[in-house]
């Protein structure tokens, strides 16, 4: 057990992903030297957030209110819905400024060994949401890990029982790629995948 | 500026030392997703830190008293006084369990090129407290990196000037070390200081 302040908030910092023991105290002494204000700063965030931030009731994204901006935006085309991991995927979706429909935000990917299958990601909640009577397509923006790819597949298929027209984003080789630089597997994606 | 109280938090995260937007974001993520009393904990050990953790009087280390239980022990040897960058370095010196004397922490060492001279890591304070009339050697053990050394020096030479033997920590080949994989540096340090 720590038995000063400074050992509790070393190891308060090394729960933070990618935070090991000589991580945290450096974080610590640098905060306890340097930057008191941001050492407040950082509290006040951590409880705000905690309290404030909710799941979005139709795409289980972060959000303050009920329903997120997006899901409440009229703009948006309702029938597509595009599924991705994180609320980082979406953002990241969003900027690129070529989607126009809605999301649902998984929070999560499949990942058998680790006992998460499709009832941790949510799966059901997903389904309910794509069976909304309005949404005619779904977009699986999963990665393209194994473990995103298997979130897909399963997705795909109980989406596909159920009616629902599913794509998948296109495999191929990136923007400003030259050929000799990126990976077969990619180029024979992308090959299969030719229009 | 951010706008949501998740923004808020993500732009506190990246204040860390090595955190950068991607790793911050993946932290505000986790914590709001896996681990909110996690984060709770975190939030009020900084509020505990920084109203409790403050610096010895004498020894300028992190403490939550006026003075450190190092400086209050009376079996430690009053007559060596050991120079250190960080409270971090004074741990790893104190689990070696060779050294009985005390220490001042400079809480830091000079960089010049980033305007951090004698007199930002105290130097004033150390030379103050060497010449208690106790101390009768100063051990620096300040990191043998050129900022380290730089700093040992600075000090060295003034706590000459003022009389008071000073030494520095011994340079030589590592413990477990197989010479062919040494440095050459080391092995010249090691040769010049051979015994």
């Amino acid at each position: 057990m720590p038995d000063t302040s400074l050992e509790t908030l070393i190891e308060a910092l090394r729960k933070l992903p990618g935070v090991g023991a000589k991580s945290a105290q450096r974080m610590a002494f640098h905060l306890l030297q340097h930057d008191r204000p941001g050492a407040l700063q950082l509290s006040r965030a951590l409880d705000t957030a905690v309290t404030s931030v909710r799941h979005c009731a139709r795409c289980n994204t972060f959000t303050e209110e009920p329903i997120c901006g997006i899901c409440l935006d009229p703009a948006r085309d309702a029938h597509q819905l595009c599924v991705v991991e994180t609320p980082a995927d979406q953002a990241t979706l969003e900027r690129t400024g070529s989607y126009r429909g809605l999301y649902y935000v998984l929070m999560g990917r499949m990942s058998p060994l680790d006992g998460i299958g499709a009832r941790e990601v949510g799966a059901s909640n997903l389904l309910d949401r794509a069976l909304d009577g309005v949404v005619s397509e779904v977009i699986l923006a999963t990665s393209f890990t194994a473990e995103g790819e298997a979130t897909s597949h399963v997705l795909s298929e109980a989406l596909k029982l159920r009616g629902i027209r599913v794509t998948r984003l296109a495999r191929g080789v990136p923007a400003g790629s030259e050929l000799e630089y990126v990976d077969l597997s990619t180029i024979a994606h992308a090959l299969v995948d030719r229009r």
